[in-house]
């Protein structure tokens, strides 16, 4: 369900008149590359709302410096520079965005928390801010991945956004779109959708991130849009296999629709409620972002660059993201273990082939007969 | 609907024993690039279930010599070379494809005739064809466009298997997917979706194209299937002009999704029964053939091009598609005059840009706010 009328009057104000303590404080967590795109966009949204939230943006970025290293740290850079250098170089980050190496000094006393760590740093992220967030806080993950929880021999299929709400004990909603971190915060258009359970969450976050340019639909469909996010990095590795390859178009294209066929099936068979009328697949979380990482995501760019060498995934990934990493990978670790515990894996061929190609059990003919004899054209 | 159960023991022979006259006669219609690359898939399947098909395919190629032009036909050149060496050099049609510049001689035994001309070619071709049919023969139509008939002081809303179906009283079905034509006649791996009025036709029609490289399926969601190949080429002219203009990833992701949900929304307008579920979006002719025609197929070309010079279309066409026209503008053009007289052109922002921009009453900054300023963000 999508809702774009919220009354934020009665909102913001009950009693007609603002004070300093009711404004809303926003920290962002996460200093790579997407978290700084963010800082870019909401950094000016909340000057132009100085009514709603407070103007002073947080930063946490992690002091990642080995010892006995005496250069300035992320954090330091940003506040002293107003640049990522490291992650997003040559983009300006607003100056109201200030950046600090300390998480509690950074969430303490935050209304919404915006996460943008990668999939492994969440647990301890959340274990350090577990209790000392504001009451009433409510959090958005930006995070691609999947989770999981003991289920007795098996392991339940979990969310990260679910880690994160039982981790932190607030709601958490999640932004996915086909939004690629440079373009954003060059200010060049772009839209994202924001899946929640509560549309007054929802739509207090479109108000923290929808600009002229980039567009926010807000939806409770939240489950069909958090795992669009995930696996559309999978999806991308195989475009990128695709294209190391040479192969055709149509085949590149078959591969990007077979696995949004993929990631229906996936969130129909772990989350039957959600995504049943297929809206978010129409969303830029669906298949919006999953053109958008399949032609021009680092995802794609991994995989091709894996599938065309002899050199193993993390050599790979060190020479082209620059100390960062792709989600991809491991997710298709994540996705297969979880479709074969669940004895669904033949159901999904192309995630499994992506992920054994990764770990060297597929080659190029496997992937090439998962997209010709998949499930779909019987 | 899609179905893949259907008897053929009971559809060849009803005795027990294969006449040869009861198998069925195959003609192609229409000479140009697609046509061949379709001549080239269907040559081979019929020679393979010779029990269901006759060998001989016939095909018909206009004759589009000038008067006292003394060069052979493309009917002669096929003929003796097979091979279209003007439309589609380079790869060899099946020997058991004979071309014919006589349209009766190609159709009046055929029981399957497939269409593949352009739209401005459908009237004349059926008005030779009217009553020279064999009786319970059956079409399907590649060709890509909306038709319209009177209807009061507006004109009703038509698609092209429409006409074909009154014009000869024959049942059309239609194929669209995505397959970039010189692929298919190389054998790389694609897929189609064909869309029947019955899935006996339908399924008839999977056993003429399928192969092992050319995977289709069937449904009985035809005028979402066929809307889908028309309008899919106005949102690739869109696409062209967004790379012609050297705009980012997430603006072309955006508008090809954006152009996804015009697509979605016209349907449900003007066929409010077909396509509710949405599953025609999620086949080949909707979000696969929509990515490759926006990333590789000669509308995208002809946009981008078109867009970076001062040349007439017409100037344009010529150079880069060899005597071929492309199909969006005129779509893009019929599309946009169905939607005024219905009133309705406000909702189809980017249909509507592109028809003004290849007509000289739109320029980049109309398209970037038609994206900006969707409706869908409303």
């Amino acid at each position: 369900m999508v809702c774009e009328n919220f009354d934020y009057s009665t909102f913001n104000n009950n009693h007609g008149e603002l004070e300093n303590d009711r404004r809303k404080k926003i920290a962002i967590v996460g200093g790579g590359n997407w978290g700084s795109a963010i800082a870019c966009v909401v950094g000016k949204t909340v000057k132009k709302q100085s009514d709603v939230f407070q103007p002073i943006v947080s930063m946490y970025c992690r002091d990642s410096r080995k010892p006995g290293d005496k250069s300035p740290s992320i954090a330091d850079t940003i506040n002293s520079t107003h640049e990522n250098s490291k992650y997003l170089p040559g983009r300006r980050i607003p100056s109201n965005v200030i950046a600090t190496t300390s998480l509690l000094d950074a969430c303490s006393s935050a209304h919404i928390l915006i996460l943008v760590v990668p999939h492994q740093g969440i647990p301890q992220i959340c274990s350090e801010l577990n209790g000392k967030l504001q009451p009433g806080a409510h959090a958005v993950s930006l995070t691609k991945g999947i989770s999981s929880s003991p289920d007795g021999a098996k392991m339940k299929m979990r969310l990260i956004s679910e880690d994160i709400e039982q981790a932190l004990g607030v709601e958490c909603s999640v932004l996915m779109g086909a939004n690629l971190a440079g373009e954003v915060a060059d200010g060049k258009f772009c839209e994202a959708t924001i899946g929640c359970k509560s549309l007054k969450h929802g739509e207090e976050l479109k108000m923290v991130f929808d600009t002229p340019n980039f567009r926010i639909r807000v939806t409770t469909d939240f489950e069909a849009v958090e795992l669009c996010g995930a696996l559309k990095n999978i999806v991308a590795c195989a475009a990128g296999f695709a294209d190391g390859l040479g192969w055709a178009y149509n085949v590149k294209s078959a591969i990007i629709r077979l696995g949004l066929l993929e990631t229906k099936k996936f969130v129909e068979h772990f989350y039957p409620a959600s995504g049943t009328e297929g809206h978010a697949y129409f969303e830029s979380c669906g298949v919006a972002d999953l053109i958008t990482t399949c032609y021009g995501g680092r995802n794609r760019k991994v995989a091709e660059a894996f599938i065309k060498s002899d050199k193993p995934l993390q050599q790979v990934e060190k020479e082209l993201l620059n100390g960062q990493s792709a989600q991809g990978p491991p997710t298709a670790q994540d996705v297969f273990e979880m479709l074969e515990m669940h004895e669904i894996s033949a159901r999904f061929p192309i995630f499994e082939s992506v992920h054994k190609i990764f770990v060297g059990e597929h080659c190029e003919q496997n992937l090439y007969d998962a997209v010709r004899n998949h499930p779909d054209y019987d």
